[in-house]
């Protein structure tokens, strides 16, 4: 433990690390985006340079260790630091379970279902017995093996779906059964996570390398006890879903439940860890547990920040705790470049077999196993684990972070590769195959989110299981037996693909939730009419600045305008200020108080009318004058004419007083003797000491 | 340093505190907030109550140290816990930072910082004093006593605010004073910690318990030193802090540049602290620097999801701090009490004598002077600084929260009862002092946001300085040199107060607010006509779902309605479905579906009505079918009459094909063969079959 003196020292190191690394993350998250490489692989690379192995451990005046330096045992950072990624890998796993809607998606897809048991079982299979082929004196049953195989079988398509979604294959067959089998491999990959612990556990607790001692009953019977925690677990989540939500829903602030939320997910990761389980398989089944309930959306929503903050930082610590100079070592590259061979054999065999007996040929059967290639977020999470708990070495870790390096870069074009193979992948054809999609456009990203938020609530509800595929790049895809969307949202524009066929039924739907939308708009409408409000805006008793009204100048007053129309006088106030210098851009200021008056004209009661806007045209606040005194009609609020209009000018960026000016006008023009007056007046000047002196006038 | 195999367990111990801390906390800010005490202390007592020397250190299967083992060193917790404490207190400060538009500020109060300065400094002696004279052999310049005095300081003006805004007060020239004075204490209380820790650095450096050996120059010299690196970090955000905005905003994505913003704050607090002065200083500087720029509101908002989870851990950490056993000794209640007297008197004394000299009267004074005894956040942040750096023992460390508790318990009542004292408050008769306040009402909490929250940019806008006052209990305040308004949202509710002569301008304010969202709106009703959108959805490809039609039977349909209008066909298909026992509830089915209508008419082209609605009225689909062979005006999308209505009803909660089943209708009637068939039916049997049969009908 640290001294007393130490401890504010350590947290200023740990301020520190968390504040570059957040940087460090972005920026080489950005980078390779930009050349197509997933996010995650830059977040990972961002801490192998600037961790302890590298950057990090270059002495500085101030940082006689590095600014990360090793720490020690066999975490490459400090425990605080490693604290964070570790909380960051429950938040993970919890948002990843929270958005596997299991449930429903059982009853859909039959073919996912066996493709991704294939591939959880060949990939364990390869995945170990390269550890035994490799590791001198190992056997199938030793920890490291059991742990090259348990890394070897998470896939992730996020990068999978972004293939399928360029190239429009993500309601072909294949796209289909792909992402409906990564959803299995998640949830297999941690029970099978959970088995592997269990049988770990029993097996160092006996204090010996291999399983020999153990007889293959008595590792069933572990394998069987892990198993049914997990399965236990799980299915008290699932039934008791719905009292948990309504629990959580007593603290009726979003933030409060949805916080609390995640409490549940950090107890029950702490109560897994304690029965020799992993953190993450607790958080993982708390996830699933709140899946199907109505407030998963919203804790989505509200935890999206912390995800935002925590998880980068997790795949940074994972790239700190790369020992480059060890992995380029020629036996560890080797062992590194078998490994990931058997990861991209085992899930093309592994899932492509089943795929063959299921209906699809050759091509249909390459295209998915290539699919299913990239590993990430969970190979990464695990091999952590093995590392902190001891029973991976650097070594073995490093070969690790190459395998999920080079299958999450490799499987983009060899997928796309196989995509270009020519001819359906399917060997019965299929009906209805042929795609259409509709882009809709709409005003903002903001209306864009909330018409797609309120599309899937409402597949949802039509029975639609729908799977969130890269939250980034907001792409969905929602099924039900064999129709099925892709949803992308790009900014503001909505497309949506699907089958010729069931475009009508894509459209309605997305009909009915711009009618809901529109509805809602109408009764804010309703609710606060502004043309009733309207009525209540001038009152004798207001404020009267006179400050502000010495920006009324004779020279800006007209006695007589000629103007019969509304759009006439404004064009006419508008060339008052424009002949006194007072404007940078005439057009634009005249386009932006007449847009203004098509939201609502300012034609007030008693015969006065402010049209304002706040345009680039100006610079400086700006008022013209004018009189008619026959009067026209300015569409005003009490049906009468107008008489005395108050042209009002603010510049757009800088802040001003550009209310406060319009209720003070209101105010001075509310007392019928000024107005009186006004309408009489016989000299310009009379005009602005009438409207400069308010009441007094 | 923690061993190897204990890492794991290390962190399974972290997720099960942190997991029992945001449980804890939210129960007991719940509990306290009931009986009217802020929130924050809950959070303070939950720690207490769960901490190491209470509930947590008892022995269990599994803890034998506790579910929170006493750390070692001064810490009570563990250093992992510490450090998300830790990161709280900078996510605080941050946080704060951001709201203080100081540049905007200084313009508008000067009464504000006289009573704010006056205030410091009576508190610093004052705390400053009480240690002299309990803490034997100390002086007024031991590290202790320093800290006593600056833990005197901070106030925390949330439950001042929450008790003016109740008693209608928070406009009164107190309450604009007060809460201006709050401002300018944060920032006196932040340079003030900065020139007291430059000064505790040099004197622990020199190994000497007072500062005997230190003449005057050398601390004046000093603590000039920490006040020039104050306002030189501070100077340098605030000249760069449109730079810092631009680069921030490089990365596009709000979560991106705000959790990037965060990054700068853990940075600086990282430096600040590495220079000798607290992260919280830093954090702080951060703050202020981004909180003039545009992006400070998205900020706040995009790291609240961190607030939430952060803060309220570290107020828990801090109970768990406590020590209860030794607090409740004599020596320490008698320290504690006349420490807590010394922190009363000391604000009520340095705020309410410089309110004395502008302008109030003793009435006036004495308000004031109560409105800032509340300590709260920053003195449970410095309390923690100096027990974890040992400058604080845990006697004093409880004898500061027992202040803390005091002073925020007590204010309320004695602020209360000076309020409640007959008679203004100040010398002068204050014009207009006569306040009025005007309610809006909206539709939804999240409108009356979006309102809330355009007013206040508005505001801004105007030039006036906006103050978040209670952000859990929506309370902002917005002032303007003698203008102040405050705005309180409860629920849809806003309502608005301010003198009587400002409503006029309140009022323009909101009009121009409701008619902008009105606007984009329009705008967004304009891009996605639903009038044009219903055009495009009858379509003759789409999918006819045998399963889905098989719905429509004999019994059901209607081949001659009499109605003539709209509602009465309506009610005819209704009343079909009511007699053969398929509602749950007539009336209320037949409510929405004529909602439904009022929305959009469910009229499509070719003489077709869809009239549907989701409704309470029944627990399964429900479809019924009527024919009307001269036709009936039901708004139709092409002006045609219509003549075959299908209606669709289906239940409100459990989800099924209710948007399949219009589109799969729709397809169905889209074949004008079908149609003209279906209008010359001569049976009901015939109807359905060719329903049923689509195309082949």
């Amino acid at each position: 433990m640290p001294e007393t003196e130490s401890v504010t020292e350590i947290m200023a190191m740990l301020a520190l690390q968390l504040g570059i690394i957040l940087f460090a993350v972005r920026f080489f998250g950005r980078m390779v985006k930009r050349v197509g490489i997933p996010q995650v692989l830059g977040e990972l690379l961002a801490g192998v340079v600037i961790g302890p192995y590298a950057l990090g451990g270059l002495h500085f005046p101030g940082f006689p260790q590095g600014v990360f330096p090793l720490g020690a045992g066999t975490l490459a950072v400090s425990t605080e630091l490693y604290a964070f990624a570790s909380i960051a890998s429950i938040i993970l796993l919890f948002a990843s379970g929270l958005e596997t809607d299991i449930g429903l998606f059982l009853r859909y897809s039959l073919a996912g279902g066996v493709i991704g048991i294939g591939g959880v079982i060949f990939s364990f299979a390869f995945g170990d017995l390269v550890g035994v082929f490799f590791i001198p004196g190992s056997t199938f049953m030793s920890p490291q093996n059991l742990f090259l195989g348990i890394l070897c079988t998470a896939t992730s398509v996020g990068i999978t779906a972004r293939i399928l979604s360029d190239q429009k294959k993500m309601d072909s067959p294949e796209g289909v059964t792909i992402l409906a089998a990564a959803v299995f491999d998640d949830v297999l990959g941690i029970i099978a996570l959970a088995v592997v612990l269990g049988v770990v556990a029993v097996i160092t607790g006996h204090g010996v390398a291999g399983a020999d001692s153990l007889n293959g009953l008595l590792i069933l019977a572990i394998a069987g006890k892990a198993f049914g925690i997990w399965l236990g677990f799980t299915a008290l989540g699932l039934v008791f879903s719905k009292h948990i939500a309504n629990f959580l829903k007593i603290f009726k602030h979003s933030y409060d439940f949805s916080i609390l939320a995640l409490g549940i997910a950090l107890l029950l990761a702490g109560v897994f860890e304690k029965q020799g389980l992993a953190m993450i398989i607790g958080a993982y089944i708390a996830g699933l547990s709140l899946s199907k309930t109505e407030i998963a959306p919203v804790i989505q929503e509200r935890i999206h920040g912390l995800y935002e903050f925590f998880v980068p930082v997790f795949f940074a610590v994972m790239g700190m705790m790369v020992n480059v100079k060890e992995i380029m070592a020629p036996p560890v590259l080797i062992f590194g470049a078998l490994y990931t061979v058997a990861a991209i054999l085992s899930k093309v065999i592994g899932c492509g077999g089943p795929a063959l007996l299921l209906g699809f040929n050759g091509r249909g059967a390459l295209r998915i196993g290539t699919g299913m290639v990239p590993r990430g977020e969970v190979a990464l999470i695990i091999a952590g684990i093995g590392l902190a708990s001891g029973i991976l070495d650097q070594k073995i870790f490093g070969v690790v972070i190459l395998m999920t390096l080079v299958t999450t870069l490799a499987a983009p074009p060899l997928l796309s590769a196989t995509l270009r193979i020519p001819g359906t992948g399917t060997r019965k054809p299929v009906k209805g195959d042929e795609s259409a999609s509709t882009t809709w456009e709409f005003i903002s990203d903001e209306i864009a989110d909330l018409v797609v938020d309120t599309l899937l609530k409402d597949l949802k509800n039509e029975g639609f299981y729908v799977q969130m595929l890269n939250i980034d790049e907001g792409l969905s895809q929602a099924r039900k037996d064999d129709i099925s969307l892709s949803i992308t949202e790009e900014e503001s524009n909505v497309t949506i693909e699907t089958a010729r066929t069931d475009m009508p039924f894509v459209k309605t739907a997305v009909y009915e939730v711009i009618l809901r939308l529109n509805d809602s708009i109408q009764k804010l409408k309703d609710s606060s009419d502004p043309r009733q409000m309207k009525k209540g805006l001038l009152d004798k008793d207001g404020r009267t600045s006179a400050d502000l009204l010495s920006l009324v100048t004779p020279q800006c007053v007209s006695l007589d305008l000629k103007g019969e129309t509304k759009d006439a006088i404004i064009a006419e106030l508008v060339e008052i200020l424009s002949v006194q210098n007072k404007l940078l851009n005439k057009e634009a200021a005249l386009i932006d108080v007449l847009d203004r008056e098509k939201t609502m004209s300012t034609g007030m009661q008693h015969g006065i009318a402010l049209p304002h806007a706040k345009t680039s045209g100006v610079s400086d606040l700006a008022v013209a004058v004018g009189i008619k005194k026959e009067g026209i009609d300015f569409e005003s609020a009490d049906g009468e004419k107008s008489r005395v209009f108050i042209l009002l000018l603010s510049p757009r960026k800088t802040s001003g007083p550009h209310i406060q000016f319009l209720a003070a006008i209101g105010t001075v023009l509310k007392d019928d003797d000024v107005r009186k007056a006004l309408i009489e007046a016989q000299s310009k000047e009379k005009v602005v000491s009438l409207l400069q002196k308010g009441k007094a006038g």
